[in-house]
């Protein structure tokens, strides 16, 4: 038996490279970038009126003109315009080319304008404001979005700017999912009395959506040569297999014994944690294994815990601790990484984890009254509300 | 012009009813539930064995027996079957029923098993230990997920577990996104010196994914009638527009003269913020109308404050307010309710906003550096470190 920290340590040093693809810009949310994207031209790209109202030569107004003859309009979208003479101004538009020989800018809110004349209602005007000089946000090759990160709504808005409409991300893994177990029939069955459905699967399913992995699934009987052949021909085919369930100390857990016995490395096997203690994972060149034990709650906890920070590495994203603070004293007295249930609360910038008690790791429907699990390492027995630990949000 | 707190009042009084429709469970992911799901039997629904090992009558243990001949295999899956002699024991595995005739588990870790007889190594055994009770987590007809809850991995999970393979869930609306400006040409396009590339659209398509809503998009014309006959057509056929640009003061602003030509009750223009201030928003009967200004940040920023809140609200989803704790002092002296940009971390449990200053709502790209927006209200001018405020998470 290994320590989550050492257990952790393993996962993440076992992470794979799924590839990269190039996809459409609109399809990226979520995914991680795995180019950098630079300015493919100054921003702005001109200098750009910022406000809407009339465009002047600075000088005429310091030497005290007040009243300008509207020469034209510059509208944005139009090409580049200019003032003829210097005592009269432009109307201009948000958006639109700064027009030549004028350099301020006036809104209509300080400007009266009757019959073709534009009077300047203020004194207060600066030199050159209301413009947006070009390449002030940024200008031609600087980066705007390094590599590795993970593409929300303002890298979409950035990529649309500079013209990727196709983008590098990382591959996502190919991912089956495995549950074990006799006593499973399937979500629309009437399950006779000693028969639950299968829940698991789902879980995980969802768990995976999150990261924007679209899973398969299946579900094999506790039958050994039937196993065994299943899994063989999983190994080919997929990246990442998941299983819940046969990796007790059971009668029917043929799991660590069939991995074995098809050549995976095994690289540990039971973790000093509650839940999810049975934990065993193991890797081929081309496959790795996380079979999780077959409770509801160790399922869920084990793929937060693991297979997500795995996941994160192995497509480059830097993995943020999360911390909250003990919202009351808990004891745990087993030697043994503490994976609480908890329902969080963020007031004044304080997050606030509260310890929710289920019925132990086969209780699902306890995850519904709780946001995230809070570790409690296994070096304390004690722990007192107002300390901070780790904790996995699953919301 | 009326004050954040006002138009965020209006725009949750103006909420809309989508209807409800019914979808297969594993796609319900992040939506949001709209009927109440209860326990279809208890559960467990029979006394489940909770660990590998033997089962014996607890009476035989007390009165000094340790060892047990092995009478048969109570397995997962398998229908329940009965110990004949009481001074014999079963072995069982985690999943089964509990077998007739016998009350306490004892896991293999604590016997040693030979020639069919299982002797128990350790003398601390409690009676009816390592049985997880019939109806323990839940009994027939307990509410396990309320209305209204959104739907993850959890609610997933407990979905399978009672047979929703088809659940009940809020339809989402249908959007239409329509920028406006003649400057504007398409991603794929290569820009001339006065133009620039559409963005608004797909940072708002993107922030409406996120919310699990598909929407559509078009561009139209700085073009009075044009504009007005396609807005007309798409009142009758989505449930929301929202726009970007030509709500400011600009000639070709035609927006808010359009939208009240076509008999939209308009419920504001203008909120006194930084930015996005010339936010416009009305409703008919059948759509709601949110026109954002046309700058990216402004666009972004009102998206998540005004569109959002209405969608949650819409749907049926409680508002939790999110705050943060000022990492710097800020001053901001105008009479407006300031959206600052922040970069977020979290340490100890203490969710600090540090502020990324940008070239203002025209820099798209400063989005990719911050997390949130704080909201600094208009009643102050001087904002401390250490104070906290309310936040806006866009990843």
């Amino acid at each position: 038996m290994i320590s989550v920290q050492e257990a952790l340590h393993i996962v993440l040093n076992s992470v794979q490279n799924f590839g990269i693809e190039e996809i459409p810009f609109l399809k990226s949310f979520g995914r991680i970038l795995k180019e950098e994207i630079t300015a493919d031209r100054d921003f702005p790209p001109f200098n750009r009126v910022s406000m809407d109202g009339i465009a002047i030569n600075y000088l005429s107004f310091k030497k005290g003109q007040r009243s300008f003859n509207i020469e034209g309009i510059q509208a944005a979208g139009s090409a580049q315009i200019t003032l003829k003479n210097t005592k009269n101004c432009f109307e201009v538009m948000t958006g639109a080319v700064l027009p030549n020989n004028v350099n301020t800018v006036i809104r209509y809110e300080d400007v009266t304008i009757e019959n073709g004349v534009a009077t300047i209602n203020i004194d207060a005007i600066n030199d050159g404001q209301n413009i947006h000089l070009k390449g002030k946000d940024f200008a031609l090759g600087d980066i705007l979005i390094s590599e590795n990160t993970k593409i929300s709504a303002a890298e979409i808005g950035v990529l649309a700017t500079v013209g990727k409409s196709f983008v590098k991300v990382a591959k996502q893994p190919k991912v089956m999912i495995v549950s074990t177990g006799d006593e499973l029939v399937g979500v629309d069955e009437i399950p006779l009395e000693h028969q639950i459905r299968r829940s698991n699967v789902f879980t995980l399913v969802s768990l995976l959506e999150k990261l924007q992995i679209k899973s398969e699934t299946d579900h094999i009987a506790d039958d050994k040569p039937i196993l065994k052949s299943k899994i063989e021909t999983y190994l080919q085919e997929y990246d990442v297999l998941l299983f819940s369930g046969a990796v007790s100390k059971g009668k029917f857990d043929f799991l660590p014994e069939i991995l074995d016995e098809l050549g995976i490395e095994k690289l540990f096997h039971t973790v000093a944690q509650r839940p999810g203690k049975p934990f065993w994972m193991g890797t081929t060149k081309t496959c790795t294994v996380f079979a999780f034990p077959g409770n509801p709650i160790s399922t869920f906890v084990n793929c937060l815990a693991y297979f997500h920070p795995w996941y994160f590495k192995s497509v480059g994203l830097e993995l943020n601790e999360e911390t909250a603070i003990l919202g009351e004293d808990v004891t745990f007295k087993p030697n043994l990484t503490y994976f609480l249930q908890v329902k969080l609360e963020l007031e004044k910038g304080f997050l606030t984890a509260f310890p929710i008690s289920g019925n132990g790791s086969g209780d699902l429907a306890s995850l519904v009254k709780t946001d995230a699990f809070i570790q409690l390492s296994d070096d304390k027995i004690e722990f007192k509300k107002g300390e901070s630990h780790p904790i996995i949000r699953y919301r």
